[in-house]
């Protein structure tokens, strides 16, 4: 077998390959703080470009950024039942503003300092928001509110993950208010629809839109729809939810707005939201044996410029070429922007260089010596495919463009096609444990698991006890399964759609 | 005296002017959480786009982002005394990570999920982002780190201000390390010179740059510089700072690296960061008793078009002509990018409307009916100067970009004149304390003081004492004072700089 510069591999440990293609790319690692994560400048530039590209759609849409309190006065999360049975539970807990030294020189919290009503450091903002829109909200006039936050939020969760599931997170949550239920519902899968334009075609990360089933529905929301992806040892990971609130939060926070009418109507809300989850769930999708493997829109860099020379002699001829031709290349128009172009001179072998771009994912690699200068030509390696040769330098530039759309074409190709490989419609019991059973040893030790099933289902406590057992979910019934008669794979019950089942992050 | 859209105005009570600004403008207003503001949507787009371009600042002069902790064990802000005595005091403090529900439904902090280390809300990220640096750090090779990040921060304030002093506010902190003091001194002295650039040709503010004194710097700070604004009301405000820190941290914190000749050194490293409070820094600069005046280089919108139309037919004939209008405005650069335009339709009367965007300091406003169409014209206003005038459409279209650039102009000269003709050079006692000493009863319920008076002195227990009583500080020693011996106004001991004295924000 070909040495891979990640070890283990993806199919010795998957979840071991995970955390060390995150550390050979050096996109984040862990703080001495528990559960907390320090993203470190590749993978913020990552999460920088997702952003932007968000930031434009949501403001495409009509929607406007606002920045709320990090905290949450505990009365606060008590108004909305659900909310509370779900969500206030395991969350940074604030007592005390001030710190006072011991004769002993050690600092405590002052118990002087203690506060009346303890703050809860935000773990999601409904009810914070909702407490300033019931303030802005009097006449139908009013509405809509299309406000969103980008903001870090904490949730004290026990065993944690880089990106996939930490303490604090970096994230987006859009809260708006409408006048009537059906502008609430069309926003609700509008911004569903974003997410999934977003993960598709700039991720390159194939999604199955659907709503999520009553279990798995976001607490205190009517309905929560969700964008699930496949990673590459075929679990599922939900990667951007939307809820439709109806008027529950609008209820217990008194958002109330007369009609035209003259009549006092109880507002309707939404809310939705990624987070830096979504750099876990691109890392996953695409990398390699040997590290990270970026899809160009989002790179932070598309190439990588690596100068070649054995004495000064050479380098006075080579770095001159390949500045002007990062300037030719920097000229030149991709996905919305400018091609980004990096120039690695360090002084160290050129082995080791090549290997550190190709573990950070830099999609395009070029390599330029006396040689290749020779030919006025480069000599290319393409990141996804492995493939490399020398190409013209004039016709690199003029075809860079076309070159990254189709790495990010195949990306996008290649994890579609490992989805619909793993992909089963399941109708039987026996069919559905056996496709998560791990098929050898090998798959189990590697923790690699069946992919998505397709099955018809009634919900219950029965299905939900097994589901327990066997460590699979429900993730959604896809907007576009049709109806169709059916009986419950584990029931035997009625049932009129088919959802996806999966092992899930 | 005619009517003013804000009351009280600045001569009658400068700090419920500024107040009545911000909520005339929708900037910002104050939560149901202590001492945290909301930062509505016309405030956020205003640090947007002071956001974006010093974050193209900082990236042009070599820095990466990247993001730490919110927490900071309590261990580590132990580590630098300094530090600890300037900072540890004011701060939330997080002691459980769990809410359990009491028999009466109450929720309150799990006992049983009291943390063994208390965590502390970032007030600043010295000693986290240290603690990461220390384990990056092993050679000069690594050295310099340059990265800056952008994050919320809470200081427990008491007496908080919109903008100006909130409990949670918005911030950049830039934190370096370097192998030798020069490299670190030129840092420091470069960012502070981005932060001058920043403040005087983005938010139009004139500044001095200059030295904190001993008194004044940064808690474990060699040397603490910052850029100081006069407001309208001849206060100071810090607009920005940037600390060396010497090898203060470094030591405290263990970040060693071996240089060149295997020897093992500690790393010099700077810091340096502007907030939220530069959006209040800006409203109380530029601001007249109409509501806020906008500097047009970070204006959210550059103009506003205003159709007017009393029926449906004049509707229909106006529309198309502002639409086409604001596409051929939007085509024209200004400041690095397209000019920002705003149509407000909405069915309100025309005199709100207009008062509306007045309030919230749009630099230009159109008025477009059928009348300015027959001539082919809009009826501009100017919002710093008020000047209203009818003006040719292509005309209009064709000059925006030097419009712009002239209410910029005008804005920043403004500041500058009433720097200068309330910046005094004093050398008595009694010409400082009438300086000081409002000169008519009106100014003194208006709080308007002083000014900037430049004086010699020498610090000491008796100045310190003097200015405490007289409610004046030391703001800096101008990068730009010449060397000139002096005495020091109060105590006649020999100095040989002057220092710029003020009372301040």
């Amino acid at each position: 077998m070909p040495k891979t510069a990640i070890t283990p591999t993806r199919a010795e440990d998957y979840p071991e390959w995970f955390q060390q293609v995150i550390r050979a790319a050096d996109l984040a690692e862990n703080s001495d703080v528990r559960g907390c994560m320090v993203i470190k400048p590749w993978g913020y530039s990552l999460w920088e470009n997702m952003q932007r590209v968000l930031d434009g759609m949501f403001k495409a849409t009509g929607h406007e950024n606002a920045y709320f309190p990090l905290f949450i006065p505990l009365s606060f999360l008590q108004k909305e039942a659900d909310h509370v049975e779900g969500f206030a539970k395991e969350c940074a807990v604030v007592t005390h503003h001030r710190l006072v030294q011991t004769e002993d020189g050690k600092l405590v919290p002052d118990r002087a300092s203690q506060l009346e009503e303890p703050l809860i450091v935000r773990p999601t903002s409904e009810t914070i928001i909702g407490a300033m829109y019931a303030k802005w909200v009097q006449s139908y006039r009013d509405l809509p509110i299309l406000i969103n936050q980008w903001a870090n939020v904490v949730r004290w969760e026990m065993r944690t993950r880089l990106f996939l599931r930490t303490a604090e997170f970096l994230w987006q949550e859009g809260h708006t208010a409408h006048a009537t239920e059906a502008e609430a519902r069309e926003e609700t899968m509008k911004m569903l629809g974003v997410y999934a334009d977003f993960a598709e075609n700039w991720m390159a990360m194939p999604v199955i839109q659907g709503e999520k089933t009553a279990g798995e529905r976001f607490p205190g929301a009517v309905s929560t729809y969700a964008i699930e992806a496949m990673m590459q040892d075929r679990k599922a990971l939900q990667a951007g939810t939307s809820h439709f609130l109806g008027q529950n939060f609008s209820k217990a926070q008194e958002i109330k707005f007369q009609d035209a009418g003259g009549t006092l109507q109880y507002a309707w809300t939404t809310s939705w939201g990624v987070s830096t989850r979504l750099v876990g769930a691109l890392v996953m999708t695409h990398s390699d044996d040997d590290g990270l493997v970026l899809p160009p829109r989002l790179a932070p860099r598309h190439v990588v410029l690596l100068p070649i020379h054995r004495s000064d002699e050479e380098r006075s001829q080579v770095l001159p070429y390949v500045e002007s031709l990062r300037k030719e290349l920097e000229a030149q128009d991709f996905a919305g922007g400018k091609v980004r172009v990096l120039v690695d001179d360090r002084d160290i072998r050129g082995g080791e260089k090549n290997w550190y771009h190709v573990k950070r994912g830099v999609p395009l690699r070029a390599e330029i010596g006396p040689k290749d200068i020779a030919k006025n030509g480069v000599f290319l390696a393409r990141r996804d495919t492995g493939e490399k040769a020398g190409v013209d330098r004039n016709e690199f530039v003029a075809t860079i463009g076309r070159r990254l759309t189709e790495i990010q074409d195949n990306l996008f190709a290649r994890a579609r096609k490992l989805r619909e490989e793993h992909t089963r419609t399941i109708d039987t019991l026996d069919d559905f444990l056996e496709f998560f059973t791990p098929q050898s040893k090998h798959e189990d030790q590697a923790e690699i698991h069946g992919g998505f099933a397709l099955c018809h289902f009634a919900e219950g406590p029965e299905l939900d006890e097994f589901l327990k057992k066997h460590k699979v979910t429900i993730r959604c019934i896809p907007l576009d399964a049709p109806e169709e008669a059916g009986q419950c794979f584990l029931t035997g019950r009625p049932s009129k759609q088919r959802a996806v089942f999966a092992k899930a992050y």
